[in-house]
């Protein structure tokens, strides 16, 4: 196969479909999804079989236990990905919506509407159910989608693949909305990052190495995905209940997610008063602390944190943590050891958390409240495709309306320029 | 000099300054604008006369007269400068709006506050006006900026910024809120387009070249200004007065801008009434008209119009011309041919003017009004530091909104995720 051909007639036939998708009215895009998850659910045992095979090349190759994991695709799992593409069916048609229509002095009427970004690029990691969410939420915003994900799910996603592609046509779409990448070969992903003629925009999902290497490569204008590195502050007049209570929820509830806190911050003021409350939750749970040394000193059993430890992102039951002399450092050592994923204050004094919440550079800046709330379906969008760590287009969790732009109406009745 | 240590040198200072920046009181911003403006006024002689030192050496190396118009800095020019930045300091601070804060079912709130980007990197031709613009932009916008005018106009673009530094340090703001870039050595340019540690965003206005030497190196995500190959489609139902009016005005009133309209579409069905009184007044004013056969039988004088001026901005007294079979080849040679900046159909028919303004995928979309409307000022935004042709971030006129971004604010009271 010759992939830079093969490439550039996914994208030909990405940029022709996404033409006529952009025309779909809700009705149609509802009756694919509609059509998508039923496909979905029919074939339940043809999916589990196709993940079967792919999760045995993956065993006998040695993926290790976690990415196994994420590979497998159960019976539950199957009906949970028809239930996410049920759900994005029944979210609200971004597309179309015309605001801030007002008339101009020289009596045009001038606006936004709603548009879809045109051609969509998802490389993403070995998880066959984001083959089915990335379809349903490009198709919703009247998006064609290029998807690539992990080699290991090939065989997964070529079978989510071709019920997808069954759901369109039975809506009337064409099949080419949704073009799942038919190869492993790493150069495919090397062509569709500089395929400007044909892609818009490229959604990277997946590690460092993944975006470093876009970031190096990619033509193509990106909404990345980036690590979360995100922070708890105790500010002087942090309430200790709900100091702990938010440490806990931030640190402990999940480990490996984005939005879980990795370093926290504590005032010089009431490090002794908060810490040994926070550092006793913690050893319980058999999480390793390793902090500043003030931080030692009240709490003996911390190791010792390097400066290496407050730019990581453990995703693993470790936590940073650091006494600061008050907000200023606070916040200037958040804008500098943070991803800028989400951070949050714990106060009742107002005016500190509204300088935290304004001088925070972060795409989630949190007053008195976890940072695992970070997430789109908490946020209300619905779903999301990511969390945007990027400053333009989208910042933070990025759902229907990140995947579409807004274009200028202008509404005249033969008007002219003076 | 060595470029890269100085460009390092300008990314770090602006880094530090924006921090500072994003911080400043609304209060704080306009003083520092009132004060360049006052500088700007009290030294007209001075900026008049760099100037000149720009004019003769540019002269000297034989400058063609359109690129010397556009260096020129007049006594005038000097005082609609001051009046711009005025004028900016005028417009609403777009900084630390909340928007759209509502309680999700956890109990939380959230919203948006809009924020600056942080550093942008400006890039534009040899006109001295357009440093004090887009510094006043970037500044009330709480931007550092760092600013890269062309060579040709170091000596004038060094005085202006002088003069913004003057008035940063008047209201108590870091003179490194905005750079001006000192070298002409191209190099600076590859540097700047590659600072992602420093520069957030980079907003090249300038030709094609440019854009395409960006395209092909920038590791900074950019907001393009494009070319403008804009069209007027004549729908049968197009009133003849409002046609005649929206073609004359959106190609003759100007032949340099990039609203321009460049090419004209007449329905079959209709063009044999209205070309004929379209072309005489085109001719009237010596446009040349470049038509398919069709055109050509109905207007003996157009001459033969090739594929490539389909695709061709003229930016000059010629105009594009095709007979096309209706609303569907219409939207379709748009979609095609144009720079997706702004296109217009003529129709006193609602279900079509409705369909153009969906389909056409272009930054502005207009029913009924002249091309030539396409402008920040026309829009309401105020000021305007160039028009996208990007699909991410920002179509079409940027103003002040456009180079923000809106983060995620979430209120709590101690709440966790559950």
């Amino acid at each position: 196969m010759d992939i830079k051909q093969y490439m550039e007639t996914l994208g030909r036939q990405a940029r022709a479909a996404s033409r006529r998708l952009a025309q779909a009215s809700s009705a149609e895009k509802n009756a694919a999804l509609l059509a998508v998850a039923t496909a979905i659910r029919r074939e339940k045992a043809a999916l589990v079989a196709a993940n079967q095979e792919d999760l045995a090349a993956a065993r006998a190759a040695g993926l290790e236990a976690a990415l196994l994991d994420r590979l497998t695709l159960s019976e539950k799992g199957v009906d949970s990905m028809a239930e996410g593409v049920e759900q994005v069916a029944k979210l609200p048609d971004p597309v179309g919506e015309m605001t801030d229509i007002k008339y101009r002095p020289s009596g045009i009427q001038v606006g936004r509407m709603r548009v879809p970004l045109g051609v969509i690029g998802i490389i993403y990691e070995a998880r066959p159910n984001v083959t089915a969410d990335a379809a349903a939420l490009c198709l919703k915003s009247g998006n064609a989608a290029i998807l690539r994900g992990g080699s290991e799910a090939i065989r997964s996603n070529r079978a989510i693949a071709a019920l997808v592609q069954e759901g369109l046509q039975a809506a009337g779409l064409p099949a080419e909305c949704v073009q799942v990448i038919d190869t492993t070969d790493r150069a495919a992903v090397g062509e569709l990052i500089t395929l400007r003629e044909f892609v818009d925009v490229i959604v990277p999902r997946g590690g460092k190495g993944l975006i470093a290497r876009l970031l190096a490569e990619s033509r193509v204008p990106m909404i990345q995905h980036l690590d979360g590195n995100c922070h708890v502050y105790l500010e002087t007049e942090a309430d200790p209940a709900k100091a702990l209570k938010i440490v806990e929820n931030a640190k402990t509830q999940r480990y490996g997610t984005c939005n879980t806190t990795e370093s926290l911050l504590v005032d010089r003021a009431v490090a002794e008063k908060l810490l040994p409350a926070v550092a006793r939750m913690l050893l319980s749970k058999e999480v390793e602390i390793r902090g500043c040394p003030e931080t030692r000193a009240i709490v003996p059993e911390a190791k010792t944190a390097t400066e290496e430890d407050y730019y990581t992102e453990y995703l693993a039951p470790i936590i940073s943590v650091k006494v600061v002399s008050g907000i200023d450092e606070a916040i200037a050592h958040i804008n500098q050891y943070s991803s800028h994923h989400t951070d949050a204050i714990v106060t009742d004094n107002h005016p500190k958390a509204m300088r935290f919440l304004r001088e925070v550079d972060s795409s989630s800046v949190m007053i008195n409240a976890s940072t695992r709330f970070a997430d789109g379906f908490e946020y209300g969008l619905g779903a999301e495709i990511g969390i945007s760590t990027d400053k333009i287009h989208a910042r933070g969790p990025v759902g229907l309306e990140g995947l579409t732009s807004q274009k200028w109406v202008v509404l005249g009745d033969g008007h002219v320029r003076g």
